[in-house]
């Protein structure tokens, strides 16, 4: 059209943000490390000029940031998928909410440079949007742990299976178990388990 | 003495090396970032020359290890004094276990860049030494659980209660808790107490 810029971009107005994360995301998947990602490789990788991200992101925290927020939503529609797919309510909410702890592992250990920065300090700017998706993510698990235990027992609940699944995923990543453990989802899917049953108790006089 | 040698040195044999360590890890408290730890800072603090830490160290990561290893004693040293401070069994037995969760907890409060240290995939050397007192200062644990849960269960138990730990510990050093759940300790000593008891049920047909 005789109205397009003089110099063609590949981008429609709002999509060149989605690419600049899209490449961060890639980049961080490839090398593992947050460190090498810079704003001037995202804009090489999204086929820009290197000045092209700052219309966008004030600096690479901000891009961190926005592949930080796009990781939560990964991480929440991964929550609701295993949740569903446990069936249908009332026989199978623990079974949902283990199943989450499964998938929280997974996707942890599928993409774990992801899943660091998500969770990394070294994001000093924490924009609105990113603590929304973080507290959205976990508010699926919130909702099942609701259908389990009484108002009253929600919060500690919850927090208790969001702290063990976040203790596999950390030591899975890190490397930190042994193959006698079973791979981090069987174990996930055993600890998680273990969450709302008693101690087992040894023989003897009662 | 007459067979001292031409430089002296403030150093018996043997002294460097935990020299070395206590300076790395002292740079490691101030500055929080294994990153900036240098052979050559750690040997500037100790007083020694450039070269002198190659006479224990083959470089960066072994210097890394040693400071780990040196982590995890600490660590059991903590489990242990904690362990001990909830009095003579049988009667304390949990409360004795959920006091090592809440120790393991301080401990990476206390510390956070030592702890991630500890935990790190960065160390790509993993000496025996380093493996060996991560594994002792798991058996603390192991240990407590096996007075408690039948053999058949330890295992599994002592992971849950170390996943729990680690995962608030974790998210703890990374800021992931708001005011409401309370301090790390806190948090950790109702959640490890947690680990052994049955999901809450709410009033309903029996």
């Amino acid at each position: 059209m005789s109205t397009s810029p003089s110099r063609p971009s590949a981008y429609h107005h709002g999509d060149l943000r989605a690419g600049l994360v899209a490449a961060g995301l890639a980049i961080l998947d490839e090398t593992g490390d947050p460190g090498i990602l810079s704003l001037r490789e995202a804009a090489r990788r999204a086929g820009v000029s290197a000045m092209a991200p700052y219309r966008h992101f004030a600096d690479k925290d901000a891009l961190l940031a926005a592949i930080a927020t796009v990781g939560f939503e990964k991480l929440r529609e991964a929550l609701l998928a295993a949740d569903r797919a446990a069936g249908e309510p009332p026989a199978r909410h623990e079974e949902a909410l283990i199943g989450q702890g499964v998938a929280y592992v997974a996707f942890a250990c599928a993409q774990p440079a992801l899943f660091r920065l998500m969770f990394a300090t070294r994001i000093s700017v924490r924009p609105d949007t990113l603590v929304a998706a973080s507290l959205a993510s976990y508010a699926v698990m919130v909702e099942r742990v609701a259908t389990i235990v009484p108002p009253e027992a929600v919060q500690e609940r919850a927090l208790q299976c969001w702290a063990t699944a976040h203790g596999i995923a950390a030591l899975s990543i890190d490397g930190q178990f042994d193959e006698a453990s079973g791979s981090p989802t069987e174990l996930a899917e055993r600890l998680l388990r273990l969450c709302g049953t008693p101690f087992e108790r040894a023989a003897g006089p009662t």
